[in-house]
């Protein structure tokens, strides 16, 4: 019996998209039929590759009616008025991280989406990785007690990748809050699984080159007397990959010997044009690009995908979810609970979207989902700004 | 040129006293003159060991011509009578943290000492440890830029080592937050160097069977800008001395397949006294207690001793002081700065106690540093309940 097929059309072929194509490359129960971009690069490798119309408007895409559902992966500040486009045609919407830069856009997007009848789904988000949702099944079974306090820390190179100017203004969603608490919140709250209550944080932007949040630590209280300890540092120094045995974000196997390089290589650009013009250059179509394969079976073997080291503790163990599976640090004994490592990266994805479309599955990482994390991530500024906690009142429950 | 000896009377012949006694033995510097302790054992093992007079009271020790120095190592809540007895004695005094258990008792003791001309160091405490000092010292030379952000991290089975009942009741000086925070957050002083200013904390207290603190997370504000993320978790699952390299807080090797070992030997331990007589058993002159070696060269060898995970994010790079030395993960190359390893554990603080009495040169671990730290545990304590940030008003700088 062979699986329904989604039908989509992608809007904005840039560095999301290129991570999500082997994905999309992988999964029989995917179709790529249209797109569009405003580069022409982009959208002649588009046709090169799949044959079907790349559009140079959101609007012509949401038109085709080969397209059923929208992947929306152009930059944050265009996610709302491109899910309420596609949802205006009655396509599905799965729209990239972080779902908007305002709770107001999330709510237009939800309305916009109830209205019409299609399903939203905001991803790609890590909180889609194996391990986390693993270690929520069997803290939801019971296993463990409940949730009562959760570590989370990443140190990564975040802030020294090539990136638009946007991407460092916070005002126009710049800044490792909107780019990188959105997964983290999310896994965060996935991991303790009630809703969340209020927030402090502490923000770090001390890069005058790159004015904008670099990193953070924040603390978050769930309903139940849960906490959580929020820690990412982007500024490319120590990098905590090595807690998770030296395997990247993307499940990749990582050189430590490597160290330094998206410093090095930042240096050799010295105007933020040249900057955007690199990260134009390596994602799709760019002359820099590099086509991933095109079946799972060619694909190099990777572990799941991970954002950092999370350590969540319940009343009778503590778990630590990674790359290759979850330790279990029980009372008795510890435990490694291996996972088979993933066909193809980010199949959840598609799991949880395919659910939604064809069995009207409602999913986790849905319009409310979605939207308490960025009132998370909006808290955060808030409340290292105000120097208090921020209630928190649109929070949902996993 | 030999040194002059510090003699020393010991009020306290307990665990701290024993986790001393190595330090004691090898260092020439010392020579332990007296004791004091209600324990008739423990008495009779100082008597054996040391021919010095051993008292049943405190009051007698400090009255003794012989004792110069006071080493204040019994519990928490005799710590500011004891240290006041001593000075009005005209005795120097090494007081063990935390210096008291009110900001009012830390005053009694900083007036007792200065009325008396008398110095005052609170250690061990593991801010001494030289991995720690080292850092601090490389800041302060400029190497890296200012201190932007402090992470630190602790995860042992400290909960469930046995207790005496009052260890187990914050109400009388119990708990993580006396007892572990003690430590975390003097060396996070000690690294982020300028005056803090304001605390906001979660407490952990989740086993009903010893209910006080045995975890918290809390963010610690600092003038000039840097923030620290402190967190703690007692409860004996996930260990992170993985991190340290398998290092324990005593500097020693440790075996990860020990898993379990501190919860299956407090199964055992039906009772509060089975406990607490398990502790005295264990402890100096107790009846399962063991010598250490008599000196330095006949001990095991052993790195510095530390506290956990410790990342300290500079403007030019992240140093992560560890027990044989410091990673310096900084803008074009990580470094390992290794430290040669301590001839005998916690020399440091007979190098602070000693420049104090016989130079007097003024200690960094002196009462109002220490007020400081206990104000800020103080203030991890009524943060949480309170629900809000707390100012910080004794703050000292490194
Ligand atoms: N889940 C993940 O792992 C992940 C990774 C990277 C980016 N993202 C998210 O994806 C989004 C895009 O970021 P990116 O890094 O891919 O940026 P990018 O600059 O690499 O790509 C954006 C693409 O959108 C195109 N575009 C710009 N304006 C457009 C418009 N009006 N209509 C159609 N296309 C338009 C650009 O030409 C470019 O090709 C962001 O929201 C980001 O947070 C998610
Ligand atoms: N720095 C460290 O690594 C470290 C380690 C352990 C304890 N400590 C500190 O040392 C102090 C003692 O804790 P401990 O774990 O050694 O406890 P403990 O119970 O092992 O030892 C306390 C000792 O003091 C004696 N004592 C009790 N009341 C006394 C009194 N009125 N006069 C004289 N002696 C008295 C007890 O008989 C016992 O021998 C605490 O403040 C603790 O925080 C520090």
């Amino acid at each position: 019996m062979t699986e329904p097929v989604l039908k989509i059309g992608v809007i904005g072929l840039g560095r999301a998209f290129t991570l999500m194509l082997p994905t999309f490359l992988a999964d029989p129960r995917v179709r790529l039929v249209a797109a569009c971009d405003p580069r022409p690069g982009a959208r002649a490798q588009f046709q090169a590759d799949f044959g079907g119309p790349a559009y140079d408007s959101a609007e012509a895409l949401a038109q085709d009616p080969e397209v059923q559902v929208v992947y929306v992966a152009s930059p944050h500040q265009h996610h709302a008025a491109h899910t309420r486009l596609a949802a205006a045609h009655g396509r599905h919407v799965l729209v990239e991280k972080p779902m908007a830069l305002s709770l107001d856009e999330c709510d237009a997007m939800i309305d916009a989406c109830e209205a019409a009848s299609v399903h939203m789904v905001i991803g790609h988000c890590h909180s889609f990785d194996t391990p986390y949702l693993e270690c929520r099944a069997r803290i939801a079974r019971g296993d463990y007690g409940a949730v009562k306090m959760v570590h989370a820390l990443n140190y990564t190179d975040y802030l020294l990748r090539p990136r638009r100017p946007e991407e460092l203004s916070t005002r126009d969603g710049g800044g490792a809050v909107f780019s990188q608490a959105a997964h983290q919140v999310d896994i965060v709250r996935l991991l303790a699984g009630t809703r969340a209550t209020r927030l402090r944080s502490a923000l770090g932007n001390w890069d005058s080159r790159r004015p904008t949040e670099g990193a953070y630590s924040a603390l978050l209280w769930f309903e139940g007397g849960a906490y959580a300890s929020l820690n990412y540092n982007g500024y490319g120094h120590f990098d905590s990959d090595e807690w998770m045995g030296w395997t990247g974000e993307m499940g990749d196997a990582k050189a430590p010997t490597a160290y330094g390089a998206a410093r090095r290589k930042l240096k050799t650009l010295p105007t933020p044009a040249d900057e955007a013009a690199l990260k134009a250059a390596g994602t799709y179509g760019g002359s820099a690009y590099h086509a991933p394969a095109r079946t799972a079976a060619d694909a190099p073997r990777a572990a799941h995908q991970h954002f950092g080291a999370f350590l969540v503790s319940c009343e009778r163990a503590d778990l630590r979810p990674m790359p290759d599976g979850i330790w279990v640090y029980a009372d008795e004994q510890r435990d490694f609970l291996r996972l088979p490592p993933p066909p193809a990266p980010r199949l959840e994805v598609i799991d949880e979207l395919h659910n939604a479309v064809f069995r009207d599955a409602p999913p986790l990482h849905d319009g409310r989902w979605a939207k308490a994390t960025l009132e998370i991530c909006l808290a955060m500024l808030r409340s290292d700004q105000a120097g208090a906690d921020i209630c928190l009142r649109w929070q949902t429950a996993a």
